[in-house]
């Protein structure tokens, strides 16, 4: 069944107003009708089975006709801090890890990224990010879209790591060097609820220097196996593995 | 430093000669002179830093410097066989599934599958898919190119199945009802040079009618967590879980 986020105004008791592209989509796209259903929900954890009741012009009117349990959403709380990568890589990072579970997206500016985040269009490229995350949510069926947070430097991503309990680097030269216990290690001493934080590089990865500093502000290097992972394939290798590790292996 | 494959029958003794495509890569884009070095590796286990003593034309002759102890690939053997996808996504599974350790590859017309394979084009997909397979093994420092197999029907993939010892689906039915349990007990079930076979359906999944003939022929349903995976992201979830519980978990 289709599903849409809602944002919390837009809901009286058990009225929920739709409009925008979600009420575009369902009167054109989805052509639907008087006692068609759906899914909403609030970004805030209610998630109800709806019937719509009135359509005209760009708004959708929905009845709840009863609240449903999801429980989709990881049972930790990972943010990926990517370092800025090439071309459209960042899209595709979010689209996936929406899928996979994040529940924020940091992108900050590595020694190596060769990209600069264009101030210009730093606007309509964020607006761009939560539409994709939005659209990933709804189609993974998770009752939370990820935040997208603005870009910052190496210094930024040091701050916000204070708020982490559990800190993470994927580390080329650790997997080069057949570091295979880590990350596991990690995983093992994390408990339900913890605020993970996954630290990728950008294409050639983070530094020597960015290495030392993030050790020394506790975070833990990881190799991820024996191969050399791509940048954008990096934090879906984390996140499945963080999932496989709280939701599959019990 | 670049690498590349190089057929077993380009090597005599200590001496590799590189030709094609990869001797041009070395010529005109990586612009190499005598006494630069790369790694050869011959895809059947043996992998070498070579230096380069003789180019020209389309020719580069190497010498073997020292042979090099790669252990890139997975203590076990995964198929990945993909529900034909739309689009392009079968060109990025191969390049992440490689990237993340698949042995080989098996796409089928499963009952979903929108898409053909078009016999016409069947020559030159296979091609282009196997030329992203051995990108993606130089550049993931893998000494295998996994085997992209030809598509075949659903009676073919059940027919191959009888070659492995370990063969699980992705259910998306299962996800939906909250099965958790059963991928994580198949791995542990499993051991070292353990073939194990993936079965993804395509967008929309596996039907009802092929979940029970797979579980007819032994086939293990499994979800992979609570969120709906795309049909290109399942087989990457599937091989990051088998990467960490078989290289990384300890």
């Amino acid at each position: 069944m289709q599903r849409y986020f809602v944002p919390r105004d837009n809901w009286r008791d058990d009225r929920v107003i739709i409009t925008g592209e979600d009420a575009k989509h369902i009167l054109r796209v989805m052509r639907m009708q008087d006692g068609d259903q759906i899914i909403c929900s609030d970004n805030g954890g209610r998630t109800s089975l709806c019937e719509i009741v009135e359509l005209g012009g760009n708004i959708v009117e929905v009845q709840v006709v009863k609240d449903v349990e999801t429980q989709a959403e990881m049972p930790v709380f990972v943010t990926i801090a990517q370092g800025l990568p090439k071309g459209d890589k960042l899209e595709y990072i979010v689209q996936k890890g929406t899928e996979l579970g994040a529940v924020s997206f940091f992108p900050f500016a590595a020694d190596r990224s060769v990209v600069k985040w264009d101030e210009k269009k730093a606007v309509k490229k964020q607006e761009r990010l939560e539409k994709i995350a939005k659209e990933a949510a709804e189609q993974s069926h998770r009752s939370r879209v990820p935040e997208i947070q603005k870009p910052g430097s190496f210094s930024d991503l040091l701050k916000m790591a204070e708020q982490y309990n559990i800190k993470i680097v994927a580390f080329e030269e650790e997997a080069k060097q057949r570091e295979s216990s880590r990350f596991a290690s990690v995983l093992n001493s994390a408990s339900r609820e913890d605020s993970i934080l996954c630290v990728i590089g950008p294409e050639g990865g983070i530094s020597e220097k960015e290495a030392i500093s993030l050790r020394e502000h506790g975070f833990v290097l990881c190799g991820l196996g024996p191969r050399i992972l791509r940048t954008e394939t990096a934090p879906l290798y984390m996140l499945s593995a963080i999932s496989y590790h709280f939701e599959l292996k019990g």
